[in-house]
C-alpha cells in the first residue's frame, strides 16, 4: 500500500486535519500496533491516531463513523487473545498519550485517570497517600485496556478485579456520544450497571477515556510463605480449606512441579521440587502472623513439606522470586519460541480435577507447558511454547487449549478467567453462554449498529 | 371490571389452561400485588400468576408476550419506589412458590436457589455448613427480588452488595428465551457482564428465575460496638477513618440525635442521645478485638463519647436494639401515618455535609423524618412520616426528597444507594445520568421491543 492513496482518504485527511503528526500511517507504527504480547499474528492497522484528551477521541470516532472506518482502541498491547489486531483495517486509537491522573480523592479512596495511565504510574503517583491500587496483572498495563479486558492477577482473590476495582467510566460511543456510567458513590441502585457492561467489553461497544477506581489502603504489615506439597490434591485442599476458612489471604498462587524445575533451573534456586502454593499476607502486624499460623495448620494437614515464612520485605522477595520468575524461566527453556498462554477458571473444588487431566494431556503431547494459576480464584494458566511458524505445533497447541477450555467449561468454569476473549476465544463463547451471546450480540447492535467498534472482537456479528 | 369478559380475554384463558388455580384474578390478590412496602399508591395486575418453576415462567411471558401484555415480576412485596405497581395492567409474575434451594456447593462457597427463596430460609438452611449469605436488606426479601434491585443493606461495607453476590442469573427473556448469564467460576472476562445487567434491572429486561450466591464462612467471632459523638462530623470523621485504615468492619450504622431520642423513648432505652454510630465486627477472636480497639482509638480522637463494646450474642443483641427498632420507633411516632423511606449514597467524603444540610432541611419543615445510614458505604435513609391522604404532606415531602436526592447527585452520588428506581425515582436518572440514560433505553429496546417487562420502571420508553 503506497503512501499517498491513503493520505487522500477522506478519513485519513480528516484524522490528518485534526491531529497533524499525531496520526501516524507508517509501516513501523502500523505493525507494532497490530501485534499483542502473545503468539497471535499481527493484523496492522491503516493508522494509529494518538489522540491527547476525551475530545480528541469523540472527533477521530466521529470521523471514523463517518466514513465508515473500524476503530481499535489500544494501550500498551500487553493484551494476550488478539483483543487490538486490526482485523478488518482501519484506525488504531492509541491512548497512551491520555496519561493524566486527573484526581485522586484520599479520603474517599478513589482516583480518576486517563485511560492511558499504567498502574505502576498510579502506584507511584499514590506512594504518599497511604493508597495503594492492587489489581496487577503482571504487565505494567493501562488503566483503561485493564479496564476494557476485566483483567486481575494475583491478589483478585482478596481485593477483585477491574469489575470490582472500578467506579465509573467516561466511554466515547460508536455515534460519538460522551456518556459517564456512574458517580462516586462506592454503591448505587440507579439503573442499568452501565459501567460493568463497558468493563470487558475490549473496545467493542465505545471507547474508554477516563477511570474512577477505588483504591486500598497500603497494608500496616505484609508477610510471605511458601510451601511444597507431596501432590497437587494436597496444595489445592490447602487452598479450600483457607478460602473456606476465611483467611483473608492476598495472594494463592500455584506452580506445578514442572514449572519449579525449571525455575530451579533458570534463577539458581533449590525450592522442593513439587507442586508449590506461594502466599502473601495483608493486615496488621498480628493479623499477617495469625494468618500465616491458620495457613501453616491447613497446609500441614493436607502433606504441605515446611512452610517457609517470612517477613521482611527482602526474605518476601526471594520467597516470591521463584513465582515471579515463571514466565521467563519458561520461555529461556527453547530461545527462540513463543509463548501462546491460555488462562481458565473453575470452581475451586473442580481446580485439581481440571488441572490433574490437563497434565495428563500435557504428559502426552511433545509441547513444553508450565502451569501457574491464581489458585485462590480456580483461576490457572498453561502456557504453551511454540515456534509460531511451524504450522503443527501452533495446531497441538491450538488442540491442547481446546481440551482445556472444553474442560473448564464442563466443570462450570469459564472460557477466560481474566485474559478476555479477543479473537482468540471468540468460537468458545457459545460452547460456554449458549443463547446469552446473542443477547450480547444484541446489545453490541444496539450500540453499534454499523459493528465499527473493534470488529471481530468478542461477539461475532 | 366483571371476572366474565377478563377469563374470556386470550391472554387469561392462556394462562388458566396453564396454571389452572394458580392464576388469581381475584381482587383481593391482585391488590396485594400491586402494593409495595412503601408509600406510592397501589397499582393493582389484573390477574397473578404463580409459576412453579422456570418453565412455567417461559410459557407465561410468551402468552403474555404473545397477547401484547405487560409483565411484572414480584417477590414479597418488599420493595420501596413502587416496583411492582402494575402501571399498564397485566399479569402479575408471583415467584413465591419457587422457593427450592436447587444446590449447595459448600466446597465452592456458593449456592443456587430459586428465585422465591428467602434469604432468611437460604440462612437457615446452610446453618450446618458453616456457611452464610450475608448480604441483609432489612425485610427478608426474595433472592430474586434483591437481585433484581441489586439490593445490600448494612453489611454491604465488608461483604459488598447483591452486584458482588450474585454469580450468575438464569433470566427469562421478553421473548421467551431462557438463558444463564454466567458459570460457576469466581472470575470470567468472558463477554459482556450479563449478571450484571440484569442484576438491578428490576425485571425490565427480563424475569430472573434462579440465582447463584457466592457466600460465606460464618466468622469465628464477633463483636458489637456503639458510640455516641458530640457531633455528627465526628462520627463521619470516624467512620472515614475507620475505612482509610482499612479496619474490615462488618457493619456501621449512623443514627442521628432525633432518632436516638425515638427509640429511646420507643424501647425504654437511656442511650445518650447524640449522633451515634453502631459497629460489628467479624473475624477470629483476636481479629474482633483488634478491630475494637483501633476503632475506639479513632473515636476517641473524633469526640467519641465512650465506646461500649460487647462479644456475647446477648449483650450484642442489647447494644444492637435501638438500630433495629428505629424503622419501627419511628412509625410509632405518628400512628397511621405511612413511612416514606428515601435512600442516596454518596463519597464519604461528602456524607457529613449532605446529611447536616439535609437536616437544616428537616428542622425548618413540618414533617418528621429520622435519619439512619449506612455510612461506611456512604449510603443513608430519610424516613419521612405522612399522611398518604394529605396532599400537601406528601408534596412537602417530595420535595424535600427532591431537594436531597439533587444534593447528592451534586456531591457525585447517586439518587439511590440500593432500594433502586421503580417509578419513584425514575424522574432523577437523567440528572444522575446524563446520555448515559438513552443508553440504558436503547438496551431495553434492544431486549424488550416491545416494552412489556415492568414498562415504567427504571427507563421511560
Amino acid at each position: 500500500m503506497s503512501v499517498e492513496p491513503l493520505e487522500k482518504r477522506p478519513v485519513i485527511a480528516g484524522l490528518r486535519a485534526l491531529l497533524g503528526k499525531r496520526l501516524s500511517t507508517g509501516a513501523t507504527a502500523c505493525a507494532h500496533h497490530g501485534k499483542d504480547a502473545s503468539y497471535h499474528p499481527a493484523h496492522a492497522p491503516e493508522a494509529v491516531a494518538f489522540p491527547e484528551n476525551g475530545e480528541e477521541v469523540r472527533a477521530i470516532v466521529r470521523l471514523c463513523a463517518d466514513h465508515g472506518t473500524p476503530m481499535v482502541p489500544f494501550g500498551l498491547g500487553t493484551s494476550l487473545e488478539g483483543h487490538i489486531a486490526a482485523l478488518h483495517g482501519g484506525v488504531c486509537i492509541d491512548v497512551s498519550r491520555m496519561n493524566r491522573i486527573v484526581r485522586v480523592n484520599a479520603d474517599d479512596m478513589d482516583a480518576c485517570v486517563e485511560a492511558g495511565v499504567t498502574r505502576k504510574q498510579l502506584n507511584r503517583h499514590l506512594r504518599d497517600t497511604g493508597l495503594f491500587f492492587p489489581i496487577d496483572p503482571g504487565a505494567d498495563a493501562t488503566i483503561g485496556g485493564m479496564a476494557a479486558t476485566r483483567a486481575s492477577g494475583t491478589n483478585a482473590v482478596r481485593y477483585g478485579t477491574m469489575r470490582e476495582a472500578v467506579l465509573g467510566l467516561t466511554v466515547i460511543l460508536a455515534d460519538g456520544r460522551m456518556i459517564r456510567t456512574a458517580r462516586r458513590a462506592r454503591k448505587s441502585s440507579a439503573g442499568y450497571d452501565l459501567t460493568r457492561l463497558f468493563v470487558g467489553s475490549e473496545g467493542t461497544l465505545g471507547v474508554i477515556t477516563e477511570v474512577t477506581l477505588r483504591l486500598h489502603g497500603i497494608p500496616e504489615a505484609m508477610s510471605s510463605a511458601v510451601c511444597a506439597f507431596d501432590n497437587l490434591e494436597g496444595a489445592v485442599n490447602t487452598v479450600i480449606m483457607t478460602i473456606q476458612c476465611g483467611v483473608p489471604v492476598a495472594r494463592i498462587e500455584l506452580l506445578d512441579r514442572h514449572t519449579m524445575i525449571v525455575v530451579n533451573a533458570y534463577s539458581g534456586l533449590d525450592h522442593t521440587e513439587a507442586p508449590t502454593l506461594f502466599f502473601e499476607f495483608h493486615g496488621s502486624a498480628a493479623s499477617v502472623a495469625e494468618q500465616a499460623k491458620a495457613v501453616e495448620e491447613i497446609a500441614a494437614e493436607s502433606g504441605g513439606q515446611g512452610f517457609q515464612w517470612a517477613v521482611r520485605q527482602e526474605d518476601r522477595n526471594r520467597l516470591w522470586q521463584a513465582r515471579h520468575d515463571a514466565y521467563f524461566a519458561t520461555l529461556a527453556l527453547r530461545p527462540g519460541a513463543q509463548g501462546f498462554p491460555t488462562d481458565v477458571c473453575v470452581p475451586i473444588s473442580r481446580l485439581a480435577e481440571c488441572i490433574g487431566e490437563t497434565q495428563e494431556d500435557l504428559a502426552a503431547s511433545n509441547i513444553v507447558a508450565p502451569l501457574v494459576g491464581h489458585v485462590g480464584d480456580g483461576n490457572f494458566h498453561v502456557i504453551f511454547l511454540i515456534d509460531p511458524e511451524n504450522a503443527s505445533e501452533v495446531a497441538e497447541a491450538k488442540r491442547l487449549n481446546e481440551r482445556l477450555v472444553a474442560r473448564a467449561i464442563l466443570a462450570d468454569g469459564t472460557c477466560t478467567g481474566e485474559h478476555g476473549v479477543g479473537y482468540g476465544k471468540l468460537d468458545f463463547l457459545p460452547m460456554e453462554h449458549g443463547e446469552a451471546v446473542d443477547v450480547m450480540c444484541q446489545i453490541k447492535r444496539s450500540l453499534d449498529p454499523d459493528n465499527l467498534m473493534n470488529p471481530g472482537k468478542v461477539v461475532r456479528i
